[in-house]
C-alpha cells in the first residue's frame, strides 16, 4: 500500500502514518516524490487496507492500494506500452492510428458516404456520435439508438470499426453493444458514475481529457475505468481551456509526452474538437504525430456547411485524403510506422 | 424563437435564415448583442421550431425555443428574482442564507454533533454528502444510502433541512426521497443525463459551477434543470481552476453580480471548497456576502484533524459562529437581512 | 543565508548544499515547507553569500542572502504591518483608504473638476496618469509632463496627494519630483529595470500585480524595490487572465488574504481594472473591503462616455459619492476604521 | 485611418463617428469584422489622424492611424512572409533556423565550448545572456557587458551570429552594438518604453510572447517596434501561463500556425523555456517543426548540472546534436529545407 501525504502534510502527521503501519508489521520507508509530496510506502501491502481508515489520518492525500504500488495504469506498475485493440485495429503498437468521420451522425447517406471516403483514404476506425452532450438543451442532441444502427451499417460496408460517445450510464449496454469502442466525451471526464460503468464492460475505451483537468487527474480518470476491471483505454487530449480565444481551446501538445511517461495507455490527439477552425486542423494533426502520439482523430464531413454540429472545424473528405499524406510523412521521420 | 449566430457568421448566412423564417410567416428582426453577436429574432416562435433544422444552417450558433424568447433561467424572461424555498428556508428573498456541515457524512455521531452546533450558530441548511466524487478510485466515496438516512435523522432533530450531492441518474429518485435539496457538484455540471434526471423531479437543486465552465455554460446547465421542468435551482460559485496554487482554486468573485444580471436564480458562494483553507473561509465568505451574493455554504467539522474529506478546509464548529457573527454584521451593512 | 531548493532537488544535491556549507562553518538545519520544498538554513548567514556560487548548486532554486532569512517584505523577518505614508494619508494604518480619479489626465478641467468631486466625496488621494502603456502604439499614450503639471495643480487646489504611473526608467526621477505616489502598473509588474529604479528613490511605490503573477511572483516584485532600499510598498490586486470573458479580468479576491499573510505590506484593489465594467465597480469594492483589503482604487470621470482611456469602467462623481457611503458601511462593519 | 468600435460599441456610437469622419470629407465604409466587432474604415485615412481625438469617440476601441488600414506587421498590409537577416543566416525564408547555446552566459570557457558544439552540430545562431531577467533580486543576474565580450569572442571563433537579451531600455544601444540581435524576454514584453527602444536601432530583433499574452497582444508588441522604424522582427512562441503543473508553461503550439495568418513576420518556437524539462524539450522541438515554425530556440549546456540559470532544460551538446537530426527529418517530412 502506498500512501501518499498531502503537500502540508506535518512531519507528525507522516510519523502518525507510519507508526500506525508498522504496528501491523508492515516494512515501512518514506520518500518525497518528485513533487516535493511525502509518500509512505507500507510493504506488506494491500492486506492491510481494510485494517485502518488510513484516507482519514491528518495530512494524508490518497491511498493507493495495489498490491505492488502505484495505479493499474501508471508506469510504476508497467513499463510495458499498453496495446488496444479495436476490431482488427491496434492502437499503441507503434503504428499511426487515424480516426475519422463526422463529428454527428446526421443521416444515414450523410454517414455512408462519409466512412467510405475516409476508408479510402485510409482512416483505420470511424468515429460519428449519436449521443451528442450540447451546451444548450436546445441544440441538436444526437439521433440516439437509430444512428447507432447506421453507423454499425457503415462499418459492415466499409470495414472500418467504430467508436461513439456514451454520456448516461444506463445508455453503456446499449452503446457497448453497437460500437467497437466507447467514448467518455471532455464533459464527462469527471463522472465517475459512467466512468465506472465503462469499466464495467468490455469493449475498449477512448477517454477524452476534461477541459481543465491537469494531466494527473485525466489520469486518475482512466484508472477509475481500470480498477473496473477494463484496462482497454486510450487518452485523447483535445484542448484546455485558455485565455486566448484566438481558437476554441489550447491544445495542449505537452501533455502527449507527459502522459507518456506516466502512464503505459496509448495516446491521441483531436486536433478538430482542440482547435475549432479547420485552417488549423492540418497543422496541429502534424504536430501530434511529430509530438509522439499514437493517432489522431479528426472530424471529417461531406458538406461541413450543412453539419449539424462543429461544422466549422470538419474537413472536407479531399482535404482529409490530403492531410493523411502528410501525417504519412510526418510519421515516416518520426519513425512511427 | 431566437436564433444565435455564429460570431463569425457571414452576411450571406444570416439572410438565408431570415429569408426561410419569412418563408413561414414569421415577423423577424435582426439585433445584434452586446458581444457583437447577431440575434435573429422570429416572433412566430416555437411553432417554427420542429418546421426546419434551424440548428443545421451554416452560421447558426444557437436556436432557442421558447415562446417570449431567451433562456427560461435568463432576466430576458424574467425580471423577477426567484425565491428557492428548501424546507421551511427561502434562498434569495432578500434573507441571507448559510449552509453548514460536514463536507462527508463519516458517522453518525459526526454529523449529529456538527448538525447540533451549526443549528445553534444559525445556520438554516445543513450539508454533509453521501456520496463522493473523489479524484481517486481507491479514496473514501461515501456512505451512500446510509449515510442519507443519518441526515435525516440528523435534520428530525435539529429541525435543519439538508442538502446531498447525487452524482449518479439512478441514484437521484433516492437521493431525492431523503434530502431536502439535491446538489450536483463541480465534477457534474456538464453532465447532462444527470442534469435532465435532477429536472424531472420536484425537490429544489443546488448547482455549483464548473470548475472552468464560463458563467454563460453555467446558466445552460441551470437550463438543462429547468428545461425538464423543476426551476428551483440555486447557482453555487466554487471557484475556478487558475495558475496561481495558493489556494486550491480562484474564487470568481465577479460571476456573482454578473450571474446575477443574466438569470433570475439565487446565487450563493462556497468559499470552503474555493480555498481548500480555513484561514482563508472567513475573509471570502465576508466578501461573497458584501458582494451580493443570496448565501454561503461553510465546511464545519467537529475534529478536522480527523475528517475522512477534505479537513483542512473546515471550520470548528466554534469558528463558524463567530463567522456568522461577522456574516450579519456585513449583511446588515449591504441591506441584507 | 536561506537556501531553497527545487522542488525536484534530489537528497544528494541537499546533501553538497549542505555540507559546503559546513565548511565555511555555518550552524545548518534542513526543513521542508509548506509547499513541500527544501530549505536549507544556514545561520552563519549572509557573510557566506559571495563565498561560493550557492546559486549554481544542483538542485537549488533560489538563495536569499538576507540577515535574518527571508525577503525583507515578508512575514518571516517582519511580523508588524507596513504603513505607507503618502502625504498626509497613511496605507495599512487600520484605515480605509480610498483612490479615486480617471484612469488618465485628459485636460485641465477634466481632471481639476473630477479632483474636486472626488475630494468632497471623500476619496483621500487622487489617481490619473501622465504616462498610458496601451496595447497599441496608435493609441493615446497620455499627456506627459504637462498631465503631471496638470496633476500637481489639483493637489494644491484640493490638498489631495496623487498618484501616476511610471514606465519607463529614465522617467522616474521626473515623475517622483511631481507625484506623492509613483504607480508600476500591471504590464511592468516584471520590469526589472523599473523596479529597481523606483527602489532607488524615496517616494511609496504602488506596485499592481502582474495578469498572470501567482501571489509569490508579486511579493518578489516587491523585494526588488525594497532591496534597492525602498519599503515603502503598496501592493494593488487588479484582476487576472481568467477564461471566462464576461468581465475584462478576473478579480483574484483570494489574493488580498493570502498576500497579507505573506508579507507585511498594505494591500489594495482596483476593482475598475478589474472588471472593466462599470455595473461591477461597487459589488466588487464592497468585496474588496469585506475581504480585508487595506483600500480600494476607483476610477472616476466626470464624462466617462468621453473618457480616452476606459471610459466603460469608469463612475461619475455622483456614483462614486454613493459607493463612498457603502463602502463606509462595509468597513464598519469588518472593523475597519 | 481604421476605426475599432468596441465590442459593446452601440448603433449611436457608430454612427456619431461615421458623421464626424464624413464631416472631414472620407468616404467612410462599417463592416464586422471576424470577431463581431464593427470596424469603420475611413479613406482618407492618415490626414484626418490629428483631426480629432478618434481615441475619445464612446465606443472606441482602437484607432490604427496607417496609410492603407491595419498593423504594419499584419498581413492586411503585407501578404508576403518577411525574412529576417541575423548576420548571414536569414529566418523565414522557408528554411530551418536553429537557435542554441547556453540560457546565461557563465564564463568563458563555458560559453566558447558550448558554441564550438552548437556549431558544429549544424545551430546557425548563438544564444548567450549577458543579462537575466530573474523572478529574485537575489538570483545571479548575468555578466553584463562581460558577458557580451565574451559572446562576440564566441562569434569570432565559430562564425555564428549571436542573439542575447535586453532588459533596460538605456542598454539598448550597447546590447545592440555587440549583438547580431536583440531579444525581447517574456517579462518584458509589454515594456513599451525597451519595445520603442529596439525599435529606434536597426539590429533585429526577437519578440518572446508575454506568459499570458494573447496571440494579438504579441502582435501589437511587434508593432510597437515596427511603428518606430524596425521592422526586422521575429515573434518567439515560450509557452504561456496555466494550470497544469507537470510542465513549467503550457507551450500553444496553436499559436504558431495562428499568428502567421495574422502577421508575415517569422515565427519561431523555445521547447526549452515551455517546458523546463529537457526529457520533454526533443518531443516539443519536433512538433514545433511540423506545426510549421520557421524555427526554434534550444538551450544547450555542457554541463547542466552546473548551470547557473535554467539547468534542468538544457540539453547536453550531444543530445542537441542527436536533436539536429530528428529535426531534419520532420523538416523534411513538412517540406522545410
Amino acid at each position: 500500500m502506498i500512501i501518499l501525504m498531502h503537500m502540508d502534510a506535518t512531519e507528525q502527521e507522516v510519523a502518525t502514518v507510519v507508526e500506525r503501519l508498522r504496528s501491523f508489521g508492515a516494512d515501512v520507508s518514506v520518500t518525497i516524490d518528485e513533487g516535493g509530496r511525502t509518500v509512505v510506502n507500507g510493504s506488506v501491502e494491500s492486506l492491510l487496507h481494510d485494517e485502518a481508515p488510513w484516507d482519514s489520518f491528518p495530512g494524508v492525500e490518497r491511498v493507493v492500494p495495489v498490491v505492488r504500488g502505484g495505479r493499474r495504469v501508471g508506469r510504476e506498475l508497467e513499463s510495458e506500452n499498453t496495446v488496444v485493440e479495436v476490431g482488427p485495429v491496434s492502437i499503441g503498437d507503434g503504428t499511426l492510428t487515424v480516426v475519422a468521420g463526422p463529428c454527428a451522425v446526421e443521416s444515414r447517406d450523410q454517414l455512408v458516404e462519409t466512412a467510405e471516403l475516409v476508408a479510402v483514404a485510409g482512416a483505420q476506425i470511424l468515429r460519428g456520435d449519436a449521443f451528442k452532450p450540447r451546451t444548450s438543451p436546445y441544440s441538436f442532441q444526437g439521433l440516439g439508438k437509430a444512428g447507432l444502427e447506421i453507423l454499425a451499417e457503415a462499418r459492415s460496408l466499409t470495414g472500418l470499426p467504430f467508436v461513439a460517445e456514451v454520456i448516461d450510464p444506463r445508455d453503456v449496454e446499449m452503446v457497448a453493444s453497437y460500437a467497437d469502442m466507447v467514448r467518455i466525451g471532455t464533459r464527462n471526464m469527471s463522472n465517475h458514475a459512467l466512468l465506472r460503468e465503462v469499466g464495467r464492460q468490455s469493449k475498449p475505451v477512448m477517454l477524452k481529457r476534461g477541459r481543465a483537468a491537469t494531466v494527473e487527474e485525466w489520469i486518475d480518470a482512466a484508472e477509475y475505468v481500470h480498477s473496473e476491471g477494463n484496462p482497454h483505454v486510450v487518452l485523447v487530449e483535445r484542448g484546455v481551456r485558455g485565455f486566448d480565444n484566438s481558437a476554441r481551446n489550447t491544445l495542449d501538445i505537452t501533455a502527449v509526452p507527459v502522459a507518456k511517461t506516466l502512464t503505459h495507455l496509448p495516446v491521441m490527439v483531436d486536433p478538430s474538437h482542440a482547435s475549432g477552425r479547420k485552417d488549423l486542423v492540418g497543422a496541429l494533426a502534424r504536430a501530434a504525430v511529430a509530438v509522439g502520439a499514437d493517432g489522431v482523430m479528426v472530424d471529417v464531413h461531406p458538406a461541413p456547411g450543412r453539419a449539424l454540429v462543429d461544422g466549422p472545424q470538419a474537413l472536407l473528405p479531399a482535404e482529409f485524403a490530403q492531410l493523411m499524406t502528410e501525417l504519412r510523412a510526418v510519421a515516416d521521420a518520426v519513425g512511427l510506422r
